[in-house]
């Protein structure tokens, strides 16, 4: 089942830059994992923004949630969840 | 080069039902040879909504303006433009 | 699966009354029907608006989408969809 | 009497750990409470947000806002209350 | 128990005059039976606005809905409902 | 000649405590003196915030600031303001 | 007693030219005469808009009320009104 | 060339006494200068409100500009700028 | 002396499509006149709107105002103006 | 292949000003080393406020959003883009 998501970063300028960087590898490193299970389908960068717009694929909304509320980043970010699903206008037969 | 793409239909209540099932009829059609082509790279309909998130691939602007504005829907659309990138984080090397 | 709907109607003041008075009836016995079901969990009206704030239970997001798409008064509705989830501090162990 | 309330909480990044820890524990012994003694109905979480959806069924808006300004949280809500009431489409008698 | 109201109004310009008319003399007299027997305890006009901010004293969300949804104007009102209590620092000992 | 005022109140989670009971303390007092002088005429909590709405009769405008601008809280709070008048379908023949 | 009044106008695109012509006559001629009376006391255009920004002086509310309910234009305006008053940096001692 | 400017002030509450009496001292004698040549034409405080209302009469945009980055308060200000021009009905030959 | 404008376009569906056509062919001459004057410096399309960013070069604000009040289309647009001058990063010694 | 971007510069007031020093002229040198590429085609400063709106000529969205993500002030801005193109009314070929 898909979401469409959307998160725009905001990282307080006076964290300690150590913090920072450990956290963006976490980030980093979690967000790959679940891409490679196929959990998080799409991320692309919005240009000029600290932001993303993703796809995921999960089971249900308890699953998206937990992936979201597990990001390394979660507390500084803004998230908005759309549900998605195949458009009638769609020449697949699938949700792609 | 990709652009994330809202569309948010309202069609006047009162046009007469044959214009509307024409219009939506060509819509379709529009639609589904652009994703042919593969510029229309994805399209999915948000739930609960007359609206959809699309991705599209273009060589520039002027190619996505143009297809934009030749939707038969265009001008009972609102529609919002963001152009995206591969997102450092993505697991691929392209921006799929 | 649950999801939290804020309806908001909108009905042309010009829309012929035996047309309304019509619609009115259908969009009464397909809630009613689908409450029935299960599927429509909770219907409140919301004091002062012509409004109503609801919950689904439905398999997934496309039958979420199918049920308020064929809301006879869909056309003349604003809707905001979110997914629900079981909250961590709930006591109970289901979704209710 | 029902009401629909929207939580969202923004805990601010640099509380130290052990207040934060200590409030949210008391945050939700709190809830529990009362979700025992019927007067919050319901909570849900919103998914991919630090917010929950609730309704509340109390004697009177006095009530209401003692609850929801004795929330250990409250310093850290936004929040939002609609009064609701039974919807006449509804198939029940009361107003769950 | 006390709600805090505000109503804008928003005719239609070409409504039939006979049909305003007809529609606002229905609303006075609406509101000076509900001023009498204190259910609608205040109505001021805000400067400027085709607008008024009112109080009503109400048993319960159900009769401020039946009273908000009867108004003549309804169909042309855009209204906001807020609940009130008594402030803590009043001086009256009553919600006056 | 009357003015409708909401005030929102945000103390900094982080003002020392004394620092806040004290000016909380001085509001009241301010207030109440004002209550009884009959220039603050009403004052209402809104249930679920750290909000009020209030009607104030004064002279002209520059009473109304000289007023909100020396409530102890003024600094830390967001406030819109109304001017009023009496409602051409009100039951009194004054402002009340 | 001054007030900072925006004035957006919006004529319909159908209102018969006539019905236009004459309504803008009496538009300015009632302006020039409260003009002329010192009551509003400045009116400029926003350049590029059809709105402008007016300053009144009137003797208390219900004037400025009866004022701009009075406008022939009233039914197509949105107003906003702000009340002003002498600023303590002001090197003038009256309100201009 | 007139401007209509609306300044809103929001010093930092934790902004050391002596260096806001320093910075309100300077920022009303840059106010005062400007008004006495006569360029910064009108301000207004908005009551209930740390904001003013004020009109610029100056040369260009750039001048515009300069004055307003170079009050004291600027780094606390926020600033919305629109041009203005003589309204057609106005009863006078200048943009007074 | 430069502005920034954005315009906004929405044609009412039910023009009849001669008037559409007609205003159009004259509101491209109007602009193009006022290009070739260096009035109208830069016009670009957004992309995927039926909306446009343009720069003007003026005397000052009435000129402004004369020249958008005058497009065929004014009475179908929103319109946004902001005074722009020179930025004191450019490394052109003019305002281009 | 043109952007519109506006660029809001906010940068918290405690920032030690060496450092605020520092940051400011590495932007400006940045920035004029685009301007002289040619990438960034114009720099405009928005009349009383921090901010600015600019137009880049890039390859690509890739591009712009390495340009503008790399900006020394990037971490204090709020920026918005928007993708232009050349206007059918343009009296020129390119898109300048």
């Amino acid at each position: 089942m898909l979401f469409h998501v959307r998160m725009d970063v905001n990282i307080p300028y006076d964290l300690p830059p150590a913090e920072a960087t450990e956290i963006l590898a976490r980030e980093k490193a979690y967000s790959q994992e679940l891409q490679r299970s196929g959990k998080w389908r799409h991320i692309w960068r919005i240009a000029g923004e600290y932001a993303n717009y993703s796809v995921f694929d999960v089971k249900d909304n308890a699953e998206l949630h937990e992936i979201l509320s597990g990001l390394p980043l979660f507390k500084f970010m803004h998230i908005e969840v759309s549900p998605l699903l195949r458009h009638p206008s769609s020449i697949r037969d699938d949700d792609t």
